[in-house]
């Protein structure tokens, strides 16, 4: 299957990174191109680009690449002259003598006739005329007008594009089981369905699921304009006595079919407000049946470079991204605002404050941190002496605080003295901040007895200096690299929050508060099992298709496991996660690295399920179930990333209610039971038989 | 539980129907009404209105009534002095002195405020007064603009309606469980979730249902706007291994959920683009999950008397609606319009054509003529002698044929020609229309011989002066009475057509030809078991919820069953069934009377699964199934009606492809497995044991 020796593959491959991303000086695209390679790309100095050499034969592009500017069906004669970015799939190419190829570059919107030219000194020619068809490339280039002849009636077909360099992003098998282009020779049925994914790459097909999409839309909007409300109807309902015959349906969410659509290349942006289905006992304000507002993009990259000025906090907050998948943060945003600003009359700011997991974490203790309130946690172990630091570090914990200060119109003064030590999480210590209660807190400390601290005046003097006196603070140790979603202290700031609203000091203002957390760990070390833990086996933070963060890719391959960040990004609203996303792994051999070599089997372990009902730990069975996935990501899939918007809680927060039960038109209760419908209901002996099944003990 | 009388129930009812359609003149609106009661409507002489006089006690209004003219939110100052008809709930009424009452009427939209005056003879305001809360009334009066310092700022606050007559379309129990203005007592959350139907015409709670519509529609048009596509992905996938629990899921459509939600008030047009399940084998070109647009609207009505032009048929078909359901009618057809204008850039005509049943199934043998050609059957009894016509009336039958001209230049001639004797369904006899061929015809007809015909001359001259000579001529006997979705002649039309177009011969320009079938009948005799049919079993033909046509209602509860025409309309493209619906029953006794007296319990005889995966007759258990729907009716069910389109079968059409699989982005093949996915898959035996299940055998 692997056509290419992995020295061919490198040839292909670096040469062209480096062109695209360094070589080039003197148009804005280059300029961009630097930028990404010297400022924000390379923020982590210890892994520079060149180095990025993984043990397992690498077949794909997970650097960063620039932005495409148009897709294959946008350009016009009134473009000529213009450079481009364009990215999609190669088609068969054409030579016309030795110094000159053509190849048709395809996408969902069209077909761009590229031209490449072969040049002394560069050997673009060379290395595109080897790269498989089906392949998923992006190149940069410049926009000329055909000859009036060879003109065609078709998007894109007045003009063609001179390739100047190329990036091989995803490179196809040689062998695939369709050929999409072939128009002549169309496979069987059971072929075309088990190779679904390439099947919907042939434009009769695309064009048909795109056109569905559009007659859908006309329809749900000649609906709404003829005064129609779309109400979703409950899908889990009870067995219809001696009605048709019944189906076991999954625990389910669109996130493998999605992902095999777009690596067909049948749409460029998916979305879908998908019913999803989940069983999940004593979980609070959840639905069995819930829906989302689910989207998938190809092609998303980095965008252009941040400006500087993001990256000074306003408000406190940062506005850098620093990852992948900048178009769907885009979408999202613009979504978002134009949500607010149609129901609620309410202007969103242009960007979302970004803030990385381990700031959440540190400033809020949380990784969904509500910042309609200050209260931010801060890290004390400076405060403290030397030699408490080194014992500190030794550990690999840090000394944190939450401060209270017993100051006139601060909405936590009250609140703050309604809490007892009693109230408080195991590990919190609570004290006054003054000489006495320093020293009553220093007499009793279970942290500085473990932390060999002897009671001096030094430390309590400290303490005093460092937040002046009459306040309340309460303090504790956690790990310096945070995990899991929250911290004693953040669980505990949201205590005060909630005692301070109840007793009416603290108001929000009715401004909703969003925020992207992003660089989230890529693996949590699964620590349900001590045993395990000893063995050093690790489940997906989020789930196994996310991508980590190109600069610590080094990293996974070496098995630094813990130090690798995802390319996930969560959206966060008044300290709720409303949606959730990722770039995901478009490079098939990184994604079996990642099945076969990070998620180790574990057996008879009962893992967390994530939202996505995909084990964050594979056995070989479950791996063989993402087969299909990992040929498709074989076939040319484009980098791509995508989000689910939890609907149900977004509208709850938009109907201002506090359970998701209020913007459901028919609601199961927290039980998962339909009292209306009295579902689920015993299934009668008759209809199990249908299934051959029967209840155990009978 | 019935707190009226039957005596005070008429009292209200048959006054007020009088009143609104037959006693008011010189206005627009009584025209109509008057126009209503005297043509369209009374086309069966046999059953005058008032004649209507139900076994049962009867709570609801099934004759037409006006339309309405606004929605109980739309009137404005400008408005005052229109006259109007509006239809809601009533609210509490509160009375100013003997002679003046104010009653809130509300919809989904707003509240309207009524102002009934008592005059001389005539009992409006003691009549609408007894009319408990919550029952569905329809009213015709006069705007007036309220005095300045009553106008409120909401929707039609600025005016109210002087009432000159009403009609009582539903009438509410008296005792509900939940008394949706009431918004100081909510009852607990068991009471509304058991009661949602009720609980959702609460103001709070289907403001947010509204909303959601709102926010979906503005989420999915900015997604298109941001070049997305939606693609509905697959529910009915494999077992995920070891994830999480799975559901049993049924069978099923919305039907009854939306049948609820209209009830509730909640909304006034409900859409879903529905993802629905079925589970049946060998049907070709099906799926186990599909997408339906499905709508449902309150207040449906008989709408304006149809302009007699509509009933001259152009074309050789009337565009004549006689039953209720306009508003769904003019909803689907400007739909329609609006997608081939906008996909295909096709004008379609303003008015689809609309035939009966009957006359669908004696001009074309189906209950979805294919009408791109003619060639149509036609009843040629008068052409027999008079002793063969009596035997025939005698057995309920007719005799009919169709007819192929051996005609330069008819595209059926040749294909004629190709079809043998014994290519012809049994029962159907074949004949040239010669000398010769008659008397061949003659001397073998088992049909001739069956009705005591002897070889004579009468026939034989008749049969060649009738058509002609030299032309090919089938002919077979049917009931009088069509039966089922087709007749052998109807199916040997299109066998011609088929064999036509194999050749060549026959080619369809690529305009549509869009259908309505209506007035199909109610009910359909259960013929699978003999026995069965010597007791007179009936089973509905659609579902149990469609209503009859109102001039048949007599007929119903007098037990003629089989002259009972139904509500019901079936929307036809090409000759493909591509949407169905009806108006609905909303009066509880009358779906009473369906499920207990029509629908008799008919054990362990598997009928036909209609679409909606409901049975069309019902066992005691099974109506125990429908009792929040009959709890619903009685709670002040609107009038209301729906439709259902085949999605996938519109789109297929639409791509011009002839299997759905082409349309559906991740389809199941013909056996309703998944190539792609490998679904279904066995489900482990450790996974049956979370449900407490196992195979039958183990």
């Amino acid at each position: 299957m692997y056509g290419f020796s992995p020295a061919a593959t490198a040839r292909i491959l670096l040469p062209v990174i480096r062109r695209t991303t360094l070589r080039r000086t003197g148009t804005n695209l280059s300029i961009a191109a630097r930028s990404i390679a010297n400022s924000s790309f390379h923020r982590d100095e210890g892994v520079s680009r060149s180095s990025v050499t993984p043990p397992l034969p690498s077949r794909a592009h997970n650097a960063p690449y620039p932005t495409r500017t148009h897709n294959c069906g946008a350009l016009r004669l009134e473009d000529a002259g213009s450079k481009v970015v364009l990215a999609g799939w190669l088609c068969p190419g054409r030579k016309a003598g030795k110094k000159l190829a053509f190849f048709p570059l395809k996408d969902a919107n069209g077909i761009t006739q590229l031209v490449v030219q072969a040049r002394d000194n560069d050997s673009t020619l060379a290395d595109i005329w080897e790269v498989p068809s089906e392949s998923t490339v992006l190149i940069e280039g410049v926009v000329n007008a055909r000859p009036q002849s060879q003109r065609r009636p078709v998007p894109a077909g007045d003009i063609e594009v001179q390739v100047t360099s190329f990036t091989l992003l995803n490179r196809a098998d040689t062998e695939l089981p369709i050929i999409p282009t072939d128009v002549f020779n169309v496979p069987n049925e059971e072929l075309r369905l088990r190779y679904r994914y390439l099947d919907l790459r042939r434009a009769a097909l695309s064009d048909n699921i795109r056109k569905r999409s559009q007659v859908s839309h006309i329809a749900r909007t000649g609906l709404h304009e003829h005064g129609f409300d779309e109400v979703e109807t409950p899908m889990l309902l009870k067995s219809s006595p001696e009605g048709a015959r019944e189906f076991l349906v999954p625990t389910r969410s669109p996130q493998q079919p999605k992902q095999l659509l777009i690596a067909s290349g049948a749409v460029d942006r998916y979305y879908q407000l998908a019913r999803c289905f989940r069983d999940e006992d004593g979980r609070k304000d959840r639905q069995p049946e819930f829906t989302q507002i689910d989207l998938e993009m190809a092609w998303v990259s980095w965008g252009p470079p941040t400006p500087v000025s993001d990256s000074i906090p306003v408000d406190g907050f940062s506005r850098e991204w620093r990852i992948g998948g900048t178009e769907v943060k885009d979408v999202i945003e613009a979504l978002i605002r134009k949500i607010w600003h149609q129901v609620e009359g309410v202007t969103l700011p242009t960007l979302f404050p970004v803030m990385t997991y381990a700031e959440a974490m540190a400033r809020y203790g949380s990784d969904k941190p509500d910042t309609r309130f200050g209260l931010e946690i801060q890290d004390v172990t400076k405060i403290f002496p030397e030699a408490v630091q080194a014992e500190l570090l030794r550990r690999g914990e840090l000394l944190e605080a939450l401060v209270v200060k017993r100051e006139e119109g601060s909405p936590f003064r009250v609140a703050a003295d309604e809490i007892r030590q009693d109230m408080v999480e195991e590990g919190i210590e609570q004290m006054d901040l003054t000489r006495g209660g320093v020293a009553d807190w220093m007499a009793n400390s279970a942290l500085l007895r473990e932390l060999g601290v002897i009671h001096d005046n030094v430390t309590s003097n400290a303490l005093l200096s460092a937040f002046g006196e009459g306040h309340r603070l309460w303090l504790t140790s956690r790990k310096r690299t945070a995990e899991g979603g929250s911290t004693p202290l953040g669980r505990h700031r949201l205590n005060v929050s909630a005692v301070a609203q109840q007793l009416g000091h603290l108001k929000f203002s009715p401004e909703p508060r969003f925020l992207w957390v992003t660089e989230f760990p890529l693996f949590t070390r699964a620590d349900s099992d001590k045993d395990f833990l000893a063995h050093g086996r690790w489940s997906s933070s989020h789930h196994p298709f996310t991508a980590p963060m190109w600069e610590d890719i080094e990293k996974m391959y070496d098995g630094r496991i813990n130090e690798v960040r995802g390319q996930h990004y969560d959206l966060v609203l008044n300290g709720v996660e409303i949606g959730g996303g990722s770039v995901r792994v478009h490079d098939a051999s990184m994604q079996e690295y990642i099945f076969s070599k990070v998620l180790q089997p574990l057996q008879r372990l009962r893992l967390l399920i994530t939202m996505l009902a995909l084990l964050p730990q594979l056995t070989d069975d479950e791996k063989a179930c993402f087969n299909h996935l990992l040929h498709a990501l074989r076939c040319g899939a484009p980098p791509h990333g995508g989000i689910a918007i939890g609907f149900d809680r977004l509208m709850a927060i938009l109907c201002k209610t506090e359970s998701i039960r209020d913007v459901i038109a028919f609601p199961k209760t927290s039980a998962g039971t339909d009292l209306l419908f009295n579902s689920p209901a015993p299934a009668s002996a008759d209809v199990l038989q249908q299934y051959n099944i029967r209840p155990v003990g009978n």
